[in-house]
């Protein structure tokens, strides 16, 4: 039988550190259900330790998405202390098959100028940490964090330590991203020859330096048989490995990885990227691999060719394997609310109640001046609607928008607040702008405008135009979606999105705390 | 003295040949003016047989970019075809340093399915072809296409012909991005190993299984000293490996690449990736290694707190040391002609006569709806300048829009055509479908919009908004790019941008050449 390369997947805790990249715990949700069809072997659900809502989202998750014992395995986060190994125990402690990864910084670099340890202070504490979550769970994860930079002895001798305290699973992660390949794949050969014990060697390496795939794979040659990933090399800075490639690395050269299988089906993965760039506001360059809208084009003529002569003369992966082909047609103004409701069970897309009632009415105005809804339409919608966290404080009810080269741009709306209505003008240096000027003066709700995202659903000029938009009002940063006919209209959606998670945000006086990653 | 691992950059060859990626010549001159600010070895300029604005584009760049023995060498692409290769030499021979690079596939599968040749004849033609272009030209590069799926003896036999014949450089193409390092590094060794005579090693790696970067640098530690690499990992499919990554792995990783050296200048190269981005309409993702938005960005406390207690802690790059800071304010609605163009060269942006008094005019026009006119600003200004290929057919005159929910989106449009003026009206589902609409009904110029991406320029709502829009017309793809306060407005631009361009190629009768890459 093939030794399994298990896929942890950190979208939900590294990948979400992005600056902007914050989802609700509705989003998250609807990624780890993604992220439980592909059939990744352990999601990082969160750091419950951040806030009250990071830890509602990995509960959520561990009972919704990891309730069986085909389910994936739920981990969350902790820092080497009881509070943080408590917050987190009780984020997974309802899965069928629940893990504690737990983590503290073994170079010398981070021990003196950020934990301010000695050596025997971080041995202490590992040993009493792992074996205080050992007591609590059976699959216990340790990070030495910035492995890559520790004096090896030393590394050696805090992973036996965390081993004895009842660790199964040794990450051992290029925190700075600085490995190559050779480097990294003999530290985990040299961790595995060293370390005395039972466990399973993981791989965790950033992209600073265009190697996270590579010194992953790497690892997998030397011996490691857990992978974390992410879903579009989302992560701190220039992200994690991507899930998606080194899946397909291991799956099309399995020659070369000879004996070697991951579960991870390769067909969804296309639709899962999607969503993931969506919910985050994290747009995929074209170029990307595997997951990119031109990884699989071909422009020079003889390239095309080739590929009708013999696909295999240019392509390695086959569009198809990975579920890129162009988004099938799906649904149009006539489809009534119980296909509606099917297609989207059917893409694996759980929407109920409220929120699948608004993502209803959102669609059928969009059929009405689309003929067609593909697939990634109706990805688009439901993401709109998820957003804004299933209650929607206020509502569009009426937009109008002037513009042009002759004229300051203006826009004048009319918002649904519970059983009333407000109104407002505004106007700016663009209609965008003007319609943010009227929502803000509306809602009573301002925010500075960072990141801002604009792309087409399917291409094409009359296509759904899909904003993610990124507010920061009193320290706190939410990404607003929304989509529509009109890039103006889509904007102001995606921006009163946004003003709805922070109104309900300041209705729970809630401030994430600010704290660390691997 | 150190090692030289010359940087082969080909976004203007391999990246051009990304769908939709096409560049006028000016665009082309342009980037080939930054790739020798920064001091790339070599600069692919293009395949002068694919099209005569393809000659045309290498030629001006010979003798404007590659004019003395301290420029970059000008390099052209030629297939094994004594046209080809006199094409190439008519691009190229004005500069100080010209080359010539040719290829054939010496894989059974593509020797079989696309040349259908023997092995016989395919030494033959090597022996004969490279011949011929050393007695035009001192600086020859062979490439045998799919090396790394060609029989190793067969390969072998065929690079000892082409240095017998006169090449100086060989370049061993990963034509399908299937390598892993492991394996390309034993190729580039092995090919060191058993070919006899003096010649330079090339590393080419496409991206299909992310690495790239990796294959690259495994080639270089195993002999390779020139490596042919994109910027933003530009080029066919998931594209080739990206420049600004293997640049600064090896100047990184000094230690490890000891006694190597590269002469590319790293301060520049987020600006010379905001360039490519533009002019091709590529996007380069957020979390892209090395120029991504937020390639340096810390959300997490802690790492925050580790950067500011020790740089060290966290970042192995600079952002300072690739020029990624923000971009800073340089210009506003007072400044004058003479500042603007002097700000443009201190940029390293030449732009002369009507381009620069169009540049200008546009530069006066965006000033006095905003405020504070940055770096970045400029640049997308400048792009959409250059983009209408000097001579502007039409010219946005008057353009007025209105939208909403209530109301069918339209636009109405006022075109200068020579020294008359042309109007329409137009309606769509969006006002950016309206604009289009108009614009096409006035101008009698219609296309399938195809990609359509808009990016804020510097972040905020009242940012430029930059768009880069896709036109495919009559089997011609061209790109478009706009820029305006207005999002609508700058796509309106943008569409009117690549009709001019269409306008120029239908005047010229031009159909490029559909032919192969490496």
């Amino acid at each position: 039988m093939a030794d399994l390369v298990r896929i942890f997947d950190t979208t939900l805790r590294d990948g979400e550190q992005s600056p902007g990249a914050s989802m609700t715990s509705a989003e998250k949700l609807e990624i780890a259900r993604a992220l439980a069809r592909i059939r990744v072997d352990v999601i990082e659900a969160g750091f419950p330790a951040a806030s009250p809502d990071d830890l509602a989202a990995v509960r959520t998750i561990a009972e919704q998405v990891g309730a069986t014992e085909a389910s994936p395995i739920i981990c969350a986060l902790a820092r080497a202390s009881a509070a943080d190994i408590d917050l987190a125990w009780m984020g997974v402690h309802a899965a069928a098959r629940p893990r504690i990864h737990t983590f503290l910084a073994t170079s010398d670099l981070h021990m003196q100028h950020k934990l301010r340890m000695t050596r025997d202070e971080v041995k202490a504490r590992v040993g009493a940490m792992v074996a205080y979550a050992r007591s609590l769970c059976d699959d216990i994860e340790f990070s030495p964090e910035d492995a890559g930079r520790s004096d090896p002895a030393f590394l050696y001798e805090v992973l036996e330590i965390a081993i004895a305290a009842g660790a199964t699973t040794l990450n051992i992660p290029d925190t700075v991203g600085f490995a190559v390949p050779e480097d990294y794949g003999k530290l985990i050969a040299y961790v595995i020859a060293n370390v005395t014990g039972d466990f399973v060697v993981s791989t965790h390496c950033h992209d600073d330096l265009g190697l996270a795939v590579a010194n992953s794979l790497a690892g997998v040659s030397h011996g490691a048989r857990q992978v974390e990933c992410a879903i579009n090399g989302l992560g701190e800075r220039a992200g994690n490995a991507a899930l998606e490639e080194v899946v397909m690395a291991i799956r099309t050269r399995g020659d070369y990885f000879e004996g070697l299988a991951v579960n991870v089906k390769s067909d969804e993965l296309a639709r899962t990227s999607r969503m993931v760039s969506r919910l985050t506001g994290y747009h995929v360059q074209f170029n990307k691999a595997v997951v990119g809208r031109n990884a699989f084009a071909h422009e020079a003529g003889i390239h095309q060719h080739g590929v009708l002569a013999d696909r295999e003369t240019y392509e390695v992966i086959d569009a198809s394997e990975v579920g890129q082909e162009a988004a099938q047609i799906v649904l149009g103004k006539h489809s009534g609310r119980h296909a509606f409701a099917d297609t989207l069970e059917k893409m694996g897309m759980h929407v109920q109640g409220d929120a699948l009632n608004a993502a209803f009415v959102r669609f059928k105005e969009l059929a009405d001046k689309k003929i067609e809804i593909t697939e990634a339409d109706l990805e688009a919608i439901v993401a709109e609607e998820l957003g804004a966290g299933i209650v929607h404080r206020y509502s569009v009810h009426e937009l109008e928008l002037h513009g042009g080269t002759a004229t300051k741009p203006s826009a004048r709306v009319v918002l649904g607040f519970g059983d009333g209505k407000v109104e407002a003008t505004g106007s700016g240096d663009g209609m965008i702008d003007a319609a943010i000027a009227a929502i803000s003066e509306a809602t009573g709700v301002s925010g500075t405008v960072g990141n801002f995202q604009v792309s087409s659903v399917t291409g094409g000029s009359d296509a759904l135009g899909a904003v993610a938009i990124t507010v920061d009002s009193d320290g706190r940063k939410v990404t607003g979606r929304g989509v529509a006919t009109d890039v103006v209209e889509a904007s102001a959606r995606a921006y009163l999105n946004a003003v709805n998670k922070l109104v309900r945000l300041r209705e729970r006086g809630e401030v994430r705390e600010k704290i660390e990653g691997v």
